[in-house]
């Protein structure tokens, strides 16, 4: 377990002047070939004004299927759904054979995964799918936190815990969107210049 | 475990004027016979800028002692005690003759509890000691959650899932002093006059 | 859980005189297609002289990953392997598409199973594999006992605690062999006749 | 967890005519000064023809409440009574003012501990009682079996794992009592000369 020693400022509370800003960068986009458990794609920007939990996982990759898919399907039934939105996301970076979507779709179903899951869209010349590829993941399970405004706020790789991870839910979810989009404005970030 | 469906909002974000206020009461003041585990005794005052995080407990409770107390532990090694103040309060409610002062010394000893523990004081004509009373807590263990600015804002009888305990710390954590200092004094609410 | 309410005895203990016998069933031979972690197929009269624990799962049913393959790791982790054989049966009776050996195969190398495990042949006319069919096992996890001497001793489907399950094993590997195999002509059984 | 290396054989199968007989002493008799959970006081010698499960505890260990106590208990809800004992053993070597018998009358109650508890004898020169002294018990938790014809067959200190603890109960359990007596005799074994 990681403690956390800092609670990830988006911006210092305060008037708008003389800030000092810490800056996040755009969450990038997710380029998924295929979605279950949902009747329609997912856009991040579809998700805006919702805190986004996103779990990056390969079915057969056993702390993903021990610790990071029950966790978020704890976030899944612990938080509001119209304020913090669950997210899954099939990275497979290896054994592309056996993973597949038809193997994913038997196991979201036996494992009664609740949550809308998308399969990362393979790389032309790259083991590493598309959207793994742009957050620069370094492997699974990889957690990815997402403001309201779609900002990369934080990404695990391995494991955290519960009370931390829920402190971070919960700092996302009490920030004021009106001053956040103020920093926005101020940080000068916009969708494609700030990748990871 | 019990979902989390609202985090408690101390306020609206906004301006300050037209603002849907919930007003919190104030942290009842904590009247300790005798602490442990610190050099000086701890006043709410003492605690201001820190959320606190207080578990009520009795040593030959079961769920306090397998539940309550690692619990506050993990948020005692979680989070930055600049940031987050645990304390346990020792609520002795029923077997007063065998959970004694001597007898809390050894078991915290044993169980290596790091943070300060108060023992509530006795009440002259109630089994349920005073501190216990003024919050009028209905049992142990009990979490508390108190802002930074020493508003009542939780209070949990039986057990709570550190997911949701995280995500109500990160949310008060993340509260602008700032705002709720408007709010406090739009109030209008003072120390003695808000008790539960 | 499930209590144990009796150790089944597999002969009372005497002078093989007047026994008041409880007959068990040969175990049925296994089928195999293909092993894993075996550098040659295992059967189970290879077997005799040691308690054989076989673990009967689907690499995609959650019980079997969750439970029962991480509780016959723990078995094959604590009893000496010349007293205890454990091995694994990939008895597949649905979803056969995504499931297949070339799977199993990744799967068994990502959670790093350590014991040999077969891969049940398929029925010609049946979705459920042959083993499983002569075991009449009624679906995964299935944990089957088998004593020193190739008797079916216990066969249960779901979860069995460690405490009942160790008390099993125990109690099979204190059984005097000569008293058995006595008891094993008493009963006449051979084995192509006491399937379940 | 300690791997079982070895399931103590009490005896090697046979006619009782050159065996290599393993010898094991009596249990120590139980020194008590009082006596919860049962209406009449017991003593080792009423438990014969049963397996003795006998855990020594002080109400105050971490250990012993998080560990050793809910073992015991499962093996108390696990093994029918008539052929498993088992018995808590309040061993208290360490803080006597505060662990009285009045205070464990409140902790089993409390943590409603179903089986008898004796309270171990007080030494009049030295802090560690005398039953525990008996059984040359190096702390608490400790968990001591005891077989059917009142052996002492095993004794840990600190943690065992359930697998490992039913190997032993199961095998105990699985003894023939009649070849065991003869044990018994050739050992030459009487109570008082066979302390640890």
């Amino acid at each position: 377990s990681k403690p956390v020693t800092e609670i990830n400022p988006h911006h210092s509370a305060g008037s708008g002047v003389n800030m000092n800003i810490i800056r996040h960068p755009r969450a990038p986009a997710l380029t998924i070939e295929r979605w279950f458990n949902t009747s329609q794609p997912i856009t991040l920007e579809s998700l805006r004004g919702k805190v986004v939990v996103m779990e990056s996982f390969q079915m057969l990759c056993p702390g993903c299927v021990s610790h990071g898919l029950p966790q978020v399907s704890r976030v899944y039934a612990t938080f509001p759904q119209d304020k913090v939105a669950v997210i899954g996301l099939h990275t497979v970076f290896e054994h592309h054979e056996v993973m597949t979507a038809q193997a994913l779709e038997t196991f979201l179903s036996e494992y009664r995964i609740p949550f809308p899951v998308g399969v990362d869209m393979p790389s032309p010349d790259n083991d590493v799918p598309q959207t793994m590829l742009s957050y620069a993941m370094r492997g699974t399970p990889t957690l990815t936190l997402i403001d309201q405004q779609g900002y990369l706020r934080q990404q695990y790789f391995g494991q955290v815990d519960d009370l931390a991870l829920g402190a971070e839910i919960g700092a996302l979810l009490n920030e004021s969107l009106s001053v956040s989009e103020n920093t926005s404005m101020a940080s000068g970030c916009s969708d494609g210049q700030c990748a990871l």
